[in-house]
């Protein structure tokens, strides 16, 4: 939608109106007209598609997870949905369509923000789909996002998780925030999160207990009555340090690298429908940083569900070279 | 809105639901909803009013036109509009009001943008109360802002001035444009502007006859069968080197000290109903160079007015410490 | 006493001259005449008052503490004090003065600097208070800021603490340092410190030993005969990739993570009789990520006082919303 | 070359193996192996392409000239030649042949680079086509580029110029300089440069005299005995406040406004036969404004190409809607 | 003083202990207590001496005034001054020392800022040697520097007019500034400056009758009953756009173009006896535009006062190449 | 090589054609000619070296390790080889001979980069001293830059281990890589390393296991029929939120504290002959923050070494004041 049309690392296009039979589509999001501090996030789907040094040949081996899941798995890029900032409501609109019509021929749509506002239309048009209330959620943030109204709109980057709860396409006791911390929400809205029986894992806990535990513990309940589970990942989790370049930096996050291994596990454990990966303003970036960070989080989930549908067991402590 | 609560270099705060006995009353649009490129103007509001390196004493002596326009004027501040910039239709019609209710008392209403989207509440607010088709607009930009739609919305930064004078706010004839260039809008746009009657001076015949000799020629039209004057400045008006901190930036436009030197004859010369200064984008900017220049556009203007009001000749060639 | 008047977060101003009745008082020490290298600390104060992405509305619920350190202390801001960058002598006199000034109410000061120049007078203003020798110092910090002279002067950023102890406002054996790392100083600096029986954690012995177990050392011997402690936190204790807006950045320092998580262990678990933030300088920032770390220092310090002050036990491990 | 593929503002995609029937050919050379200081031009082809803010559509109405140059005139994007920026001798050679490739096909080659080092295969390779010593070069620069050689190189960014003189590919006293500033080269190289019979319009006799009475002097040589004009842009002509993002910036420049006067004028009064815009280094840069110029350089230069074909007389000081 | 030993463009040290004959000594005083806004301009000597793309061998060939100023006058360079930034009295006398030293072996002392407060000791320095009352000033800059005092002090870079004046060292009616505009000082300052018979030519008069014609009248006035000239260039007298990395920013000031075309003026047709640049500050900077401009303003009067020295006439509208 | 002559922290300078009895010399290598993407490290030589905001007295008692390298070492600074980035084959052959020319004498080499291709002259200019297959390997880095050619080339910053391996310069079973990670390179070249018995530690398994484990491994290997040890340090082996000042950064990488602490360990357990430190890219840095980094790096190593050499234990437990 701004600059020109190009595709995620050079895999090849499709289009909405004739999706190809794919294991992933990919859809740009490039929507922040509901930020409540900085924009940019418009921005995002371009930066985050062209954020890397090789060549964008839609191919990258995983080092790590031995598979190149741009070849592995059948990747498409749908390109950007048209979403006008300053109507927030319309944009949700056309955006939960797009994913709808992705995840209904059965591919896993991976959606670039825009700002968080997006989970919602992201996670419904999928929940469509796999049914209400069959899709766990799996959202990595510095935010709860669970906010009734802000600036007296009820579509906002921080009230996604509400909207999907109430309109019951994730069930409350099935979403799991990881890296929570700092000043907001507020007792009424924590109040209403327990209500619904969220689980949430604030830092504090995060950092006692250890990020693999949290996520073991997570991923039993995400699984327990579920049919599929839709990843979220918000750039800022991680310290605003390691990721400048998004709206709302909350000090005190997790560091790159606990990301990346955390969305690993997640791609590779739990039967994945969706991802988005958000909040990422290039305007507030440094050297790319942040966008290539993002770029990062979408292939280590592709390379993670790639390794996971070729079934055979991988060892995190093996030598890269061993075994060839 | 966003920040602190600061008033425009610490000149005394208002509230617009009781304003006092003002001369001018400054009022903040942190809206950026509208733009179709680079947002951030929703901080310009904040980064205008405090860009300056002087005490925020409510005082600023001009020593080129030999008033203080703080305080020769009563000068105060509403603050912002709550402004969300995903609801863009919303947004315009709550400006309107406040702008309105400025007019109604007198007072000659100075809008901070951001983005030129609010040109269309802004002048219409005033129209309100000055009279529909009796207000002027001087129109300082890279850009005709002329369209009709842009991502199916008619409100946006692109469209106000079709906006004003199809509703007869502003009338197509009395509509004055300086500083146009570059490749936007259209044949299509430029014949309906052509149809309106509007004059439009593109950066090639100012150039060419000269910055001075249009702005006289285009004053004699804006003072005929009119009661009053709206300036609309759009700093991306000056060529980006010299305001790099904005969405739509266009090479080859003014220099600082030209739309300094035109916005005081503007208001020196033109009987100045309403005022507005947009698209600062601080995300953009370097060192605040783009804000500083916003927050003297401002001050040029009101000094100008100021001297106006104070009825004696003023000579540009006088020496500085010449009648002292 | 940089750009327009503020407080943190929105708090309620209070003036020196007549101070209310507070559980905490917020002090700007906009000076940066003391530094040896980069400076730009006099925008400190302004920059970390207002380095939030929430409103500015004296709230702030700790998800962490389950406190709301702006509402359950009474917390006011009482502005700059006047310090001229060249005067040096003089500036630390009037900022002494003030701190002292606010102890004598009883409640703590917080002092938003500026250079480190400034914990020279802050502590001595607090110990002239509590009584000289009764104030232990836990000081976080990259460097030990215990020269003798630095360009001839006594009054500088690298000395403060050398003055304290000289003074005996600080006993010397009651003086926990940590984080310290890098090439400065030289042996016979460390042979006075030595003399003084000082305890300095390297960065080699917190790697070596954890951070956790040299705080809860620290904190046996702060207590030790003692009736507060003051907190010194300089934000170059953390690595330059996370807090990169500091003028003396050693590379190799804590994460933001260890450093929020250390300074509300202190604030929790010792007296505290007042606190310093110190060596932000915004224009070497990035997207305000250092003023934003700054700003949550002092937050999770108040936070963990009021939780501290409630006296119901806190347990770490605790989920988000359990016990709601 | 780096990063993803795409094409000037949209225009379709061309191969330089099978070129189609064109009026111009873009190609970029992301090339910087040959400068003396800053590098970064490798990625200028890719940022000049993209510096707009509206849509990549293939179109841009010229507001000024009355033509929509991408669709006037038939313009395909042949991307970028493989330049290694390690072997410089090597890279020249492939551009050559690649610049001689779409010479010979009647279309007029527009090449990005890239350093100024490409000037010498650019022109050459038009010389190849029109005849050796038939082609005059127009050249705005503030540097001469006339060195013997530079890190014991024939081959770099301040030599093409003597390179073509000396080849016979261009005349020396064809070779016609605007903005020359500074200290370089000294007396040898001025001398080997006057024996030439160059002519070179420092910035000095450009004050004096006014740049159009500069220019109007100029293309009397530049059109007398010449079968075409080569247009070589480097955009350090311009003062680096308006133009920062190159890698060796002297103050003192032409405005942004004064080179695409420059460059229109050029173009419509000239038989051009080939343009390149070189020295856009985008780390340099801010806010992309230098990127925003170079592309401006090229879209001026092809809709005075466009207006010149057209064959009316072009009026600069007729009303952009006048005629309409 | 910060950072590396270097030399300006490599011409040769000198200790001021034991100068040798030369006709040109650089100072650098890196101080900058005495700003009232951005600091930074500690950094300024280092960052001007080096701010070049050339090799730093002690040679600048300038192509408009055909000299080569580092050989065809003796310079060498002194290093600079220690200034400790928080004790502005003493920094004063410091420096006041070691110009006066300077330039009693009769060369002329060239001082690198550093804030504005180093003008007092800079013309002081040369005033004791050539006569207090018989040096002029000509003074670029965007304000007026004449304030009484600030922040309680009467040593600041917005008071060292004042204090020159009142000392006696250099007349008030011989004391010329060029570029004032803003909105400070007061009208109490104002008349301060017009009872000592001060000349200011503020842009509005400048823009109005001609930079030349200003610098004229001026220069007559500076020549009479004097026996030398203090040139002190301010780089804030450039617009903000092309000088972005100072303090105190004014929008609307001169062009580059102008200023070295003015400093020109000034050292060929002025018997110049000392010159300052003061006010850039690094940290403020853009790919070092402002220390380049401050950079090549030292080479442009170097290179006029060796032309003046040279005595044969020198012709602005001559071609580069011409008598070759 | 670009910018003043100056000296690493003001280590005396020395000439590579008479070269002192010196235990270290520092050897610059501005070459950026090889790189695939961002270039920018032609600078990193002279970043590295005045990274530091100590006076650069040749002085750095290291807290640490108790010792003072560059005083307790005789540490010379032999200035840049002039390498051609336009010519890296050339560049190369240059930069060997200077290597070995240092070796030659019995010094460590330390070479400040410029991209990694030159870790192939680096470690064969020692292996042609030292002996042909004596010399192992420990690399720090992202990427195993075991390409086979890129751009046509056999020289470049992707290659240089393939090409150390291939001509025996050092045995493939005695390479030892750590901090591997993302999506390059391909299965081919992966079986290639495998094929020579490479060891490479991802950072999956770095995380697994521990950094210290896999050290301890590797320097098992390293020490195993080896006659000294080539330490070569990429800087992006750092997270790019602690480096962000490189070509070609990778997310998920150490911190900066982990690198520190082992390069100290390489440089105290291992026979160090040669060390570089590469791929500092100024343009892309923020603060100095790579720079600084970089220096520090060079700082652990040299104080290891000089620590190894005074032959008494240390251990990382003990109290920085302990034992004064």
């Amino acid at each position: 939608m701004y600059g020109p049309d190009i595709t995620f690392l050079g895999v090849p296009p499709c289009d909405l109106a004739e999706l190809p039979d794919a294991d992933v589509v990919i859809l740009g999001a490039p929507f922040d007209g509901g930020t409540s501090h900085r924009p940019g996030t418009r921005f995002g789907p371009g930066a985050i598609r062209q954020a890397c040094y090789l060549a964008h040949d839609g191919s990258r081996p995983s080092l790590a997870m031995r598979v190149d899941p741009l070849r592995d798995l059948r990747v498409h890029d749908a390109g950007d949905v048209e979403m006008f900032s300053g109507d927030a409501a319309g944009s949700v609109r056309k955006l939960e369509e797009a994913v709808h019509t992705i995840a209904a021929t059965g591919a896993i749509p991976v959606i670039l923000g825009g700002d968080h506002t997006i989970a919602w239309p992201d996670a419904t048009g999928v929940a469509r789909h796999v049914g209400h209330g069959r899709v766990s959620m799996v959202h990595f943030d510095a935010h709860a996002d669970t906010g009734d109204t802000e600036f007296g709109s009820l579509v906002g980057h921080g009230q996604p998780m509400r909207r999907l709860i109430e309109s019951g396409a994730v069930r409350g006791d099935r979403f799991l925030q990881l890296g929570l911390r700092g000043y907001w929400p507020g007792p009424e809205t924590l109040d209403w999160m327990a209500g619904q029986r969220m689980r949430s894992y604030e830092m504090t806990e995060i950092v006692a207990r250890g990020l693999d535990e949290c996520l073991t513990e997570a991923f039993t309940i995400a699984t327990d009555e579920c049919d599929g589970v839709f990843l979220s990942v918000d750039v800022d989790v991680v310290d605003p340090g390691m990721a400048p370049g998004t709206g709302t930096p909350e000090p005190g996050g997790l560091t790159s690298r606990q990301l990346l291994d955390a969305v690993r596990r997640c791609c590779y454990e739990l039967p994945i429908v969706g991802v988005d990966v958000v909040e990422v303003s290039p305007p507030y970036d440094h050297a790319e940083i942040t966008a290539y960070l993002a770029n990062r989080v979408v292939l280590e989930a592709l390379s993670a569900i790639a390794r996971r549908r070729r079934g055979d067991p991988w060892d995190p402590r093996q030598p890269l070279l061993q075994g060839r």
